[in-house]
């Protein structure tokens, strides 16, 4: 048949799991936790199971997790939200991006994306009919780089998805980027889709500077976030949205006829459990020190060590090692690794429009230190 | 801001779901039940979250459902479909219809809907820019007019959409349809999208006609179904889509990008579920004896019953009634019988694209036998 995205297979973080199954490699490419979650989140879930919130939950989702999130958004972020009207519980953030691109942009607009960036951003501004610019970050440094932006900025820009922390590269935006993309914005009716599902993997003593957290920002934004990768329940398939009203409306009116609602059971036990604040709040520690751990392992191979600030990902250049594959392309190489090291890894090349060979990979170190000490291991014999 | 779905509001079923709350009403409008699903399905979903499911399953879903839902469909329908390949686990029926349009409707296609229909079917095809195409079912039994959908086709119809066992009609389609349809469709590129969420719920020894059972159009359709339909779990919003492997590759491309992938503890708990075909072999039956006595009562009021062949709806007629309300449109009718005699519908007209006002409301009846006695009561009073 005809194709609406001729371009696209299927996405890379399906493609390594599968490799990394099959050749029974430790897998550090697809973003996920391999230890599991709390068990009294899981108790919260059955506990709404059993107590019957089995069918369809308002269409937002549900009114004690709305205000769970909402709470939340006020304490940390300092910004006070409706959750009647400016928040959405969606199918993962993935969805919620899906749906905001969808919501909110037209046919002939132009979206920004700043790469590299996750692979779902371009496939989603093309299903809404609208034209990609791709504006790159800081080739040194992959932060931001707002004139880059202000310079891509056209009459017809509608959308600018930012990232932060930022997938793959670990970098975060801080105040500053935020107030000199404010300057470039004002008088524009672009809207920022802000995905933030790293929110509590902050490194360094840093905070986490949320759209939400700067008013000229939020006033034009959907941001994104996801219990998935704060809870360790990335198979839940559990984000949200927080929007002004009158963006969130359009946001409302493509979401209720894409998935309609969410999950019950799921919301419920979230919204319970969120009443404890100790597990967002201990996340950045609990995840810098695999991060700590994880890079002074890298430190003693041949890997270059890229910064890491943010997120449960370590990029890497594998240019210095020791191996004829060092100078293979980064999608052969990740195979290669896959494959004869046994170590599974995604190749920045697929956060790329156009294959920008670099030699660097990503590693996800969200895993327990017994899988970060073997794959260790094996990346050392190189 | 600019709206991609400028007529668009809330959808009626969470309108109206909303307004019985508020007027403390009996509930027979959004079409779910009020009692609980089977312990054992909340067993094996708690099971397989203890057991540590919870993080990301593969894209198109975890190999042991779409084993299941294979094996339901070759013993049902006599098909055989690769699992690997030919099914993909959706977050719920209307997340697989909407994957499924925007996949493969291309700008410019039209897509042909027979009203009345469901209303998500008219945004999802808006939004993937394509035309609507409205064929009336036959005005007087609501059931497939095969002559009016083959005078509708053009070189442009790329798409139909089928809904049997038919909400909000009831009726369902025959053996006849299907090869009817074969022969109007013959030669074309038509995909039939094909909305089976009532699949279980025939009556009066029918059995379900379904696009798979028929070999030349399961060829060109995706088939839809529903858990939360068929298991009493609206709320877990897990459904799935069946095609060709040429058609479900382009389905996986929207689909990764849209939610990824579907919740991992309900996908293992469904699929335990699932080794035991009693639940959706009697549902049926369950089914038909609510509608029979909801029926009987209805009989005893000045509602005037429309036939009921599938579904867990009953349309009623209320021109006949003795108050002056009987003249109000169908919204404004389904507004006063909420707040004044206690009793939620959603108005037929919900399933138009332009009001056609013929005084006829849905009743859900997936309701314990208390509900729909207490709803007869009131009614009676008319
Ligand atoms: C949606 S699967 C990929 C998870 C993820 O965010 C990543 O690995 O980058
Ligand atoms: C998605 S909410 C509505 C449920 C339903 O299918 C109906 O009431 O028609």
């Amino acid at each position: 048949p005809r194709s609406r995205l001729p371009t696209v297979g299927t996405t890379i973080f399906s493609v390594m799991s599968a490799l990394a199954q099959a050749c029974d490699a430790v897998n550090l490419g697809q973003g996920f936790p391999d230890f599991d979650c709390d068990q009294r989140l899981v108790q919260a879930v059955s506990a709404a199971m059993l107590g019957g919130h089995n069918q369809y939950p308002p269409m937002a989702g549900v009114p004690a997790l709305r205000a769970a999130i909402a709470a939340k958004i006020a304490t940390l972020y300092g910004r006070t939200c409706d959750p009647d009207r400016e928040i959405t519980v969606t199918a993962g953030a993935t969805q919620a991006i899906f749906t905001a691109i969808l919501a909110l942009v037209q046919p002939g607009d132009e979206v920004i994306v700043l790469e590299p960036c996750y692979d779902s951003y371009v496939p989603n501004i093309e299903l809404a009919g609208a034209r990609v610019v791709r504006v790159a970050l800081d080739p040194q440094t992959l932060r931001p780089d707002i004139d880059r932006i202000a310079a891509a900025l056209t009459p017809r820009t509608r959308g600018l998805v930012v990232n932060t922390p930022h997938n793959p590269s670990g970098t975060v935006w801080r105040a500053d980027d935020w107030h000199g993309l404010a300057d470039a914005l004002a008088g524009s009716d672009v809207v920022v889709i802000s995905d933030e599902v790293y929110e509590h993997m902050v490194y360094d003593g840093q905070p986490h500077h949320s759209a939400l957290a700067h008013p000229a920002i939020a006033a034009r934004s959907v941001v994104v976030s996801s219990f998935g990768k704060t809870y360790h329940v990335t198979g839940w398939k559990v984000g949200y949205a927080v929007a002004p009203a009158a963006l969130m409306a359009e946001f409302r009116k493509v979401h209720q006829f894409n998935v309609f609602t969410v999950n019950t059971p799921m919301q419920y036990g979230l919204a319970a459990y969120m009443a404890d604040p100790a597990p967002y709040q201990t996340l950045s520690s609990f995840y810098q020190a695999k991060r700590d751990r994880f890079r002074a392992g890298l430190a003693r191979t041949r890997f270059r060590l890229l910064p890491c600030e943010g997120t449960y990902f370590q990029c890497v250049d594998y240019g210095g090692l020791a191996v004829p594959e060092r100078t293979l392309p980064e999608a052969a190489f990740c195979e290669w690794l896959t494959r004869e090291i046994g170590v599974a890894a995604i190749p920045l090349s697929a956060f790329y429009g156009s294959p920008t060979e670099q030699q660097r990979i990503r590693f996800c170190f969200a895993k327990r230190d017994e899988t970060l000490q073997a794959a260790l291991q094996r990346l050392g014999a190189l």
